[in-house]
């Protein structure tokens, strides 16, 4: 496996970092006349497991780290906080992402696509047209999930004209009702009574840095989130050893009712004015109507109140 | 101009950076039917000149910093350490570039197309393609113009197929013998005569930094090096000036002859050893045999020797 590029999403990966490590694998793979391995950092979650089991589709291989000099493409993630270790001495060939570009850098100019839009899956519709590669329906069902996970069925803020046409035509190749397939593979991702608190907090964690202050943004989807607060107790006692074990200013764990569009965050840390300045905090717990997105609407805000 | 969107290369800005906004502002505004401007940092050089005169194209507008707010484009460079004086509050809304992403960050998504190529005009060409935009005669002499600059006829290390591919496009569109016009447009910029020396070192200057360490690395162009080395002793009290003046660990004077392919350097500051583990050093000059590329040859051989 040495001598072959690796791709993979984030840390802690969500469906977009699975599907397009998959679907980039794909893509390069065709385009290289090689063949590229798709990878991942972490566990695969519910919705995602959902999502390969109906498609029939292997998950990529976990790795830890990577050797110095290894070729590496990411997908929806360019952050070093939120990639494989070992990447400052690995070659980053491609970036295709939809976040902003933060503690990130080459010493070797590379590809970089990005774009403003709901999901990395978008952008890599955008790359099989521009190549003119044929997409296969399997490749159509992954990136249609990915963007019906990121945009939360098309609802989210973040969601765009591209996401919205790339949906419409990746379901006509798939073969798939967009409603019916997204609420299903959605509420599979919302069983969260499986989960220890420990790893609740985990689940999709992302670690953030603005200067010396370290803070956590992490974020469940549900049905219900009473359901989700009735571990509101042990879930703050997980939340307090996470910030005296990794010196975190501000621990955010969003619960985010996929139904309503809605959320409500546990926040703790010294920090927590970073979230306070905007939303009244009661109990270490703040309502946020309207709020669905960690990166579009949760993420700007405590950037601008630090 | 307030509510315009603004578009600029980088400061001591060559042709690529000044041709790349002329085309970048052309391109948006046909893509966003409004219009938007085309700015530069600094001076347009003597190469840049001949070929704004032979397409009778007037200079982007010298803008010094921009407000808070303000929207950006950048292309042709990243790096903070480049750009203009404010960008830490301005919104970047997009980025086209083929260098490698330094001292680089946004707190949102944004549009970032990178490519490893010899030029930014060649993803720019790209961007008329994929975008179905039809291409002006001035444009593609603009767009030819700027690759052969950066990649020195399309002899430099940096130049890849994509980058003689262009070339050949656009100059049919340009109706322009790239031979002819090419040798003509690169001696126009090697009259090096009419500067001073301190203006010779700032002429098409990139200022770095590794961790904690300024440095600089300049470059000139000329079909003589021996007529640039006549002025060594007056260059280097100039360099030594400006060394003192910034902190500088390392100024990396290189003159590089366009005929030859071959560069001369002036090397001086408490750092030389980043030149001279790999180039010996006598009396302050290495000379770089097939070596024209600062962004290929020089600069990673610096930040590895570092």
């Amino acid at each position: 496996m040495e001598n072959k590029i690796l791709v993979f999403g984030h840390k802690n990966p969500d469906t977009d970092s699975i599907c397009s490590s998959l679907v980039m694998a794909d893509l390069q793979t065709k385009l290289r006349g090689k063949e590229i391995i798709p990878c991942r950092l972490g566990e695969i979650n519910e919705e995602t497991k959902y999502i390969l089991d109906y498609f029939k589709i292997e998950a990529p291989k976990y790795i830890e780290k990577v050797e110095e000099g290894q070729t590496v493409i990411l997908v929806d993630h360019n952050e070093f906080t939120q990639t494989v270790e070992g990447i400052e001495k690995a070659k980053i060939d491609t970036v295709v992402d939809h976040h902003r570009i933060n503690n990130f850098q080459t010493s070797e100019p590379l590809f970089y696509y990005a774009q403003p839009v709901g999901c990395t899956a978008t952008i890599l519709f955008e790359l099989y047209t521009i190549n003119n590669i044929k997409i296969e329906p399997k490749i159509a069902g992954l990136m249609l999930s990915a963007i019906i996970s990121d945009t939360l069925l098309l609802k989210s803020p973040t969601t765009t004209e591209k996401d919205k046409k790339a949906v419409s035509e990746l379901a006509k190749i798939a073969k798939i009702d967009i409603e019916s397939y997204g609420l299903e593979m959605l509420k599979a991702g919302t069983d969260l009574d499986k989960y220890t608190e420990d790893e609740l907090i985990h689940l999709d964690a992302k670690k953030m840095e603005n200067g010396d202050i370290k803070y956590v943004i992490a974020q469940v989807n549900t049905v219900s989130i009473p359901d989700v607060l009735k571990r509101k107790e042990k879930l703050e006692t997980e939340i307090n050893k996470e910030i005296l074990a990794n010196g975190l200013s501000l621990f955010v764990f969003v619960i985010t009712d996929i139904i309503n569009s809605n959320s409500v965050a546990i926040v703790l840390g010294d920090r927590t004015d970073a979230i306070s300045k905007t939303y009244e905090i009661k109990d270490n717990i703040a309502v946020m109507l309207g709020v669905v997105s960690r990166k579009k609407q949760i993420l700007p805000l405590v950037e601008k109140n630090m």
